[in-house]
């Protein structure tokens, strides 16, 4: 295979647990190739969504056949609720049926909710078999495909039951996503922007210069999904089981998160990004309410989001939210109040964001009030 | 507290992930400090079957309460089919609801079913809680409390889905093994036995000279315990992920578990422990058929499981067992024969057992149809 000009590769150096990440265009129609140059199995179970499905198993069945590997294949509903115990039961099956040996590998083709259920599987089945992520939505090859974390969610909440296994190979193929929705697309290009604004000021930068280039496609899109898997590779690779650093990646989750559960995780009126946006902005406002940011770095970021369509406010939302003291308790949900004191990503600035673990939460509260009187 | 004379101590270097087992009479009753001083979390959620529950669950919630921990309980079917996927779910969502956090922990109160079970959702709720065995069986004691194995059944098949998450204790309480049946007992102490086949050859002598005071209870007990902790836990230390080495443990294994499946696991034919027993005679006699040992070691290994009342024979399991060629299938599923040769744990005498690579798959037929004509 010659390589791609436009191609990227990002490596992940965890050891033995080492792998890289292609980025660029037509990856699913050389996934064969790429994964026969590097893995020793012949036989896959690949595990997508009804969305997907039609769009690219078939070319991914193809690829991997002229590669000399045969796959079985399931196809699962599209969307949050297929992270469940019951789906988690049917991939494992299907694995097993397919007679998927440690050497062997399981292939996810989706978004992050068809990878993150996917990897859970593959970390299990035979206590781990080997496993290859092809994240089809922007947010899953920037973020969800890279790190290792998987897992489903439980009435307890969202990703609570998981395991750390981390993919042989990621392909990140950027023509697809020129299948999905607008919307989707906007909401993935939150997390994005929140490698900027943890601590890339020259990346956000660049992003506000190039971002209708990225929305566009072709080099600029790969550039921006290349520098983000190498910012949270940076991040996997020095707290590989998330007991400290790794948290920075929660910049505007803590916000984003109480938004989500406020709307019932109903994603016609939230989804994942657009809480992370919101968050995003609110995170630096609160910084700037805090005196650690200059006011005029929340406006900055706050121009950008919207300039993307991203929603910045919380009144964008479409219907009713509760009052400020139920997200509060939603946040308090989430992060644990410790002699009134809350952990939080705050920032100093563009690019300077840092773990606070002593944010009173009386302050927070207040500060909720005020964006949010009711 | 002060150390109990009789006590003993086995110590697994893992790392970042070592633990002690502790082996000794009334650990049920001294569980609550014994965590107390090892572990911060003062929350714990018990899981058990309902033969232990009525015996040990008392006291171990009212040990934990004395030392300040407070306690969630949850009491599930006994015996092999509560490996279940429906079960681990039962587990982890009785985990979550009694609000266990990463340095909270869950323990397992039972035989090798509760503890894999229990192991299994210790390692995936929150992606790994702290976890500790409180193994209530002899085969437990000895064997699957120790090593991090943990796992559920599918139908396609035993413990194939599951994680290697160490336990943070183990708390091996030999009192309680005086309510074990004499059948149990008996199924546990093959894989005491087995130890010294693999690599003791002394402490093979040992427990021939000592097996009643073995059954008796009392230090020769807590010695037998104490020598097959340690024997697993140094075969662990040397591969903890099963590459290699950890193989060893798999002495008798491998016909034992085609006998299992022969008998369709039914319980009223045959125990883990006894096909493990037939087992360990097979591979001795066929080790001395292959002119690797003298026929003399597989009869003193056959004298002294007699002499304990285990089965020796395939003739003595009740029932009519299927053809030598059938088990031969269930062999080859079991291991994968590469070009007709299998991997078998094989021996040159007592206590000298290695992994064989190339053992003929033709050779291992004939000598099941000399041993089961019909
Ligand atoms: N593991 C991690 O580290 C991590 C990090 C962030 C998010 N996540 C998880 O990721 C999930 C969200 O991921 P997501 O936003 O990709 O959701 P998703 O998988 O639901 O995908 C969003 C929608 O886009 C569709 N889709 C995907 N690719 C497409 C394509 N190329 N063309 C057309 N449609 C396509 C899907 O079918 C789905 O309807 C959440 O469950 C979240 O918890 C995990
Ligand atoms: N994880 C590993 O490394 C490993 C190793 C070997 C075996 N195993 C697993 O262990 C399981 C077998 O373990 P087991 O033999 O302990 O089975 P078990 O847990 O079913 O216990 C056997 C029976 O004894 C009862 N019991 C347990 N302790 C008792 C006590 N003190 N008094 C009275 N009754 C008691 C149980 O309720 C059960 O009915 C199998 O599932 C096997 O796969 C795992
Ligand atoms: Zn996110
Ligand atoms: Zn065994």
């Amino acid at each position: 295979m010659n390589a791609i000009a436009s191609e990227r590769k990002v490596h992940v150096p965890l050891g033995e647990r080492a792998y890289d990440i292609l980025i660029g265009p037509g990856l699913i129609a050389r996934a064969g190739a790429e994964i026969a140059s590097r893995l020793k199995g012949r036989k896959a179970a690949i595990v997508t969504d009804e969305h997907v499905a039609p769009l690219y198993l078939d070319v991914l069945v193809q690829s991997l056949e002229a590669a000399g590997i045969a796959s079985a294949t399931l196809v699962l509903p599209a969307g949050e609720k297929t992270k469940s115990f019951e789906h988690l039961m049917t991939v494992c099956d299907k694995v097993l049926e397919a007679r998927i040996e440690r050497n062997d590998y399981v292939i996810a083709l989706g978004g992050g909710v068809i990878g993150d259920l996917t990897g859970f599987a593959a970390g299990i089945v035979r206590r781990g078999v080997r496993f290859v992520q092809v994240p089809t939505s922007l947010l899953s090859q920037v973020d969800s495909s890279v790190g290792g974390k998987t897992g489903i969610n439980s009435r307890h909440g969202k990703n609570l039951i998981g395991v750390f296994h981390q993919p042989d190979l990621v392909l990140a193929d950027t023509d697809v996503l020129n299948s999905l929705s607008a919307r989707e697309f906007r909401a993935g290009y939150a997390e994005v922007a929140k490698y900027g604004l943890i601590d890339k000021p020259d990346f956000f930068a660049w992003l506000e210069a190039n971002w209708q280039a990225v929305f566009a496609g072709g080099a600029a899109r790969i550039e921006a999904i290349a520098t983000s898997c190498q910012a949270k590779a940076d991040v996997v690779v020095a707290d590989e089981r998330e007991t400290g650093q790794r948290a920075l990646l929660n910049l505007g989750h803590t916000f984003g998160h109480a938004l989500e559960a406020a709307t019932a995780y109903d994603s016609a009126r939230l989804v994942h990004g657009e809480g992370v946006s919101i968050g995003m902005v609110l995170a630096h406002e609160f910084s700037a309410r805090m005196n650690l940011a200059s006011p005029d770095d929340a406006r900055r970021v706050e121009t950008h989001l919207k300039a993307v369509g991203l929603p910045t406010r919380m009144a964008e939302i479409p219907g009713a939210l509760p009052p400020a003291d139920v997200l509060m308790d939603a946040i308090a949900q989430d992060k644990k109040v410790k002699g009134g004191k809350l952990t939080f990503i705050l920032t100093r600035g563009i690019g300077q964001s840092f773990v606070a673990d002593d944010v009173p939460a009386s302050e927070v509260l207040s500060f909720l009030k005020e964006k949010h009187p009711q």
